[in-house]
């Protein structure tokens, strides 16, 4: 019998996509909740739950899902630390899944940018993040050129927020040796692209990841409730789904 | 009998490669000055006066220049409006030749640039500028970059000033339409890559230019310095050059 | 009352895309026909025609859509010249729309390829096309590829099957002075991606044109046919339409 | 006291490069000779050997330097089995250093493209290699793309010569699933450039390496052969050195 699984936030663009893939993926539809829906008999009939919705769910949700027992695709972003708490008191009673960008392509990315940082000198070769996003988006560097920044400064040792330098304009000065810089460029209609940008007085080496389909994260999201239905409590993420 | 070319800043950079690319332009090199050389004596041994320097020297050099009657090239960036207004004086007494980049392919790229922007409809295509230089470069966005959206404003018939966004980061809200977008990486030693990039819900076009090696500026000038010698006073560009 | 537009080739991926763009555009579709499909009575009802169907259909289609007197907007390529000539005698009848690639912003790109070819000298700058295409695509270079090709030798006043150089492969000799390559990318759902590259030893200018949905050859299409009908009788192409 | 390195092939652009490369990494010049110069005089006096030369001589190289004792750097490529056999012979009696790129950030892109072959699945993402090199390239596709192609087949799990497809041109069908595609563009002074493209229907991913300048070749010789240096017998490449 195939998994069922419930989407919460049905009525927004991730929700309808979310709905097409759900059986696209062999997975049965048990419904979906916009606001104000009832969220705990959606929970009752469904063996995964899928949630984007915005930041102000989260603890909530986290409450209620975790007294029903249900798995828990949490894509919901911009959660504050008490947002994230309530996600990992969650994580003790339930199995949650929490991404912010749920294309496998994404994170095989960050996993090479991490071993790029790691491996090419801070001192000769120069790192910046370039993302360019949909005019709809309000706020700049994306959450996935943060998690490259990240990935990179892990793999050199520091931490981002002492090295990065986001938004160049007017008198910067000459670069810094270590810094992280971001770029960001809006227009159209675009989904999402990241690149991670090496430059050395010798070589530049570049490693970019085009969402080309907004339809690559509802499947990823997918691919995770029927991974994570029947796992036991924990907080898991894409590098535990494929296995990096 | 060849062209004579004085270099005024031959101790920089650019001066070094200016000095190395009159020869190989077939023209004869008359001389080069530093701070404080004697640019009197320069402008008499010769037929055409390169200037890369900085824009404190501007207004001295456009009085002293224009009196001894020898054809100007002027590189050097950062005028103010007196400075202009300087230069504009010695135009009518000489020859004057000013860029602030003396590629052809750029000067090419700022005209398509032009079309590009009469062409596609600001409220379809989202322009956003790109610009790439290296790690010592201290300002953003580049002069050249500021030149491609100039050039884009000018072909639709806006102003950059009013459209202009430059350096995103944070809580921007959602892009306007009709704007120019700017965004600056830095690394290496990168001597300057520009793309005009335009983005609808359906297509995208990009215009770069890619400058691979810093001699195609000083080969630009020793062009210009010779196509300056003999031609009536007045204050020419590129475009005059290259017939754009 | 707004314009009647009728669809020849409405059950393939085009016909859909076009009987979705039709009515978005504030035109009323007049209806479609697939293969034996009463084409007569479907030029009887509409005010202008589009035909995205196969090489072999164009002669017929020409006698018969000149004979009913309504404006014909063709978009299917790989045509004979004993097709082509066919569709010059219906022009001479009615108007008639032809065009290899119905975006917008290719056919500009095109008008600005032939100007870097007018204006970039073959001898010092090198011409490279390169395109991207779904993993369906059967041949390479594609249509518009070839067409930028032909815009750039156009250009440079030259024949483009006298400089054209397609898939490198194994000891190719040095590149000639003047010649024009060709090289193909093939995967994925790519709807087409094409750069003309122009390389010398100081500056590269790229200018590129990514379609990033197949809908912008629908909507470029009816945009035709609601430009198309009313004119007189004649040979129409995307440089008309656009004012180039 | 600073090791000693000696060029064969000192009169070509490479041995140029290596010369300044030399001192400039702490080393010193211990001599270089070419056609015909004195090998065995050479091997005396240096503590490793530097050689980028034609395939013709590495049989005879071979012989010679085993005899002296003296470590070996071999960066010419083209070699015939015959001409491998002679190289292994060597490296059983002296440490020898092979590669066909010595730039380290195209080593570490083989290992990452490798990465992404096991990882991104054969029937979903198609991928493609891209290269662009200088106009006096006179074979296609370059070695180091072909390196590329070898890492993403060992990824995947099969021989590249079984899924190898380069050079479309005319009708080639539609891309047949698991193929690895060449494409090579050729133009000015390009030093070279790499592109791994992985494209599914949903995403895209690339990795890419531009060498911005020929002495990042060189520097990379010398920092083998200070590393080969005091090593035991075998033959090493650039995994080795990089600890990758």
């Amino acid at each position: 019998m195939s998994i069922r699984i419930g989407i919460i936030g049905i009525t927004g663009r991730m929700g309808t996509l979310l709905e097409q893939a759900v059986p696209a993926s062999g997975a049965t539809f048990a419904g979906g909740i916009g606001r104000g829906g009832d969220l705990a008999a959606l929970a009752g009939a469904a063996d995964a739950l899928i949630d984007f919705t915005v930041a102000a769910t989260v603890s909530h949700h986290a409450a209620l899902i975790a007294a029903s027992g249900t798995p828990w695709v949490l894509g919901t972003t911009g959660l504050t630390p008490a947002d994230q708490a309530a996600v990992a008191h969650a994580a003790a009673i339930i199995p949650v899944f929490q991404a912010a960008n749920f294309a496998p392509g994404v994170n095989l990315v960050l996993a090479l940018a991490e071993r790029l940082g790691a491996t090419l000198p801070a001192e000769t070769h120069d790192a910046e993040i370039l993302e360019m996003h949909h005019r709809q988006k309000i706020d700049a560097p994306s959450g996935t050129a943060l998690g490259l920044g990240h990935a990179i400064a892990q793999g050199r040792g520091v931490d981002l927020a002492a090295v990065m330098q986001s938004g160049r304009d007017g008198h910067t000065g000459p670069r810094e040796t270590g810094a992280i810089g971001f770029a960001a460029l809006r227009g159209g209609q675009i989904v999402g692209s990241h690149s991670a940008i090496f430059t050395s007085a010798t070589e530049q080496i570049t490693l970019t990841h085009h969402a080309l389909d907004r339809r690559i994260f509802a499947e990823g999201a997918v691919r995770a409730a029927i991974w994570l239905a029947g796992k036991p409590p924990g907080l898991y993420g894409m590098r535990d789904l494929l296995g990096l």
